[in-house]
């Protein structure tokens, strides 16, 4: 069976966008050599990439570009060339490239996509279809970079979930940046 | 000059409390020697404790009691014996051990008591007193444990924040239970 992780920044508030739907605070410091060896290694990764509409719609107007390419070749090529599903019920066409439109219930949607043979899933952003996976049960690991700041105000990836989710700590990692990765599975 | 820092318990999604203002969820999972030996060494400080109404209230209706002084002796001795404010416009008088009333603006009165002479300062809980106090620049230190756990719905410490808060990571913890110790500065 497919597994599927959730990788995301979120401040120290808990939030994954602000007010805004911005996620840009997360970018900050790139001056630690280390962090940049981590998140390149982490967009080269063999895994397909799993989206709201919100979400693909921001990375689908970004990633193509020349000023991405050129300013970050190694993830870019990554985030490009990546097998990528999108949940949507109102987008009609999703031109990213090797992108594929799923239009129905993602919780039913996703229970059938992790039994197709195929590599393992990553949801960015999307804070939805996070809340909607989790409530499901269908989440296996949850990929959270703590960033060293308070936004006050923002959303998410967890509201409206209905139930409380208790997890397993099962790695963590701690950058000269200020950031801390935290790597969490189901209990 | 005396030092102010907070010390709070967030979930993954940010939150010091649930909807109900309850923070039980925190103490679930006490197997851990390690972590226990960290609550000990922490309540055993020789710093004053800070509080806003409610959480004063509710520490003050727990830790004298004999349940809290049976089940954790070592936090409820440091907690009842511990010089403490309360902010509070509304409380009549402040009943538990070794407490000192301020009815004044929270800011303006921390701005005094810091250039007074005496012990280092913690806040716990208090949500309104820290994001008060963060927006005027006057917490020193941030000591946040990271739960393995999703709330979906609850208060962050730093609501209604007017700016965005940059910190810098100073140290760091991890433990065997799942909890994440995470200390910043502000930059």
């Amino acid at each position: 069976m497919r597994k599927l992780a959730v990788f995301n920044h979120v401040s120290l508030d808990g939030y994954f966008v602000d007010m805004n739907g911005d996620m840009s605070w997360a970018k900050a410091d790139h001056s630690d050599a280390e962090w940049n060896t981590f998140v390149s290694e982490n967009a080269s990764g063999e895994g397909a990439l799993v989206f709201g509409r919100i979400t693909y719609e921001m990375m689908a107007s970004f990633w193509p570009t020349p000023f991405a390419i050129e300013t970050m070749p190694a993830v870019a090529a990554g985030m490009n060339s990546m097998e990528k599903v999108v949940f949507s019920r109102t987008l009609k066409q999703a031109l990213w490239n090797n992108t594929k439109l799923v239009k129905g219930d993602p919780a039913t949607e996703m229970r059938k996509l992790k039994k197709e043979p195929g590599k393992d899933m990553v949801i960015l952003g999307s804070g939805n279809i996070v809340a909607q996976l989790a409530q499901e049960s269908l989440i296996d690991e949850y990929q959270i970079v703590v960033n060293p700041i308070v936004l006050g105000k923002g959303r998410t990836m967890f509201d409206s979930l209905k139930k409380k989710l208790t997890l397993k700590l099962t790695r963590s990692r701690t950058f000269g940046n200020g950031n801390v990765f935290l790597c969490y599975a189901p209990r």
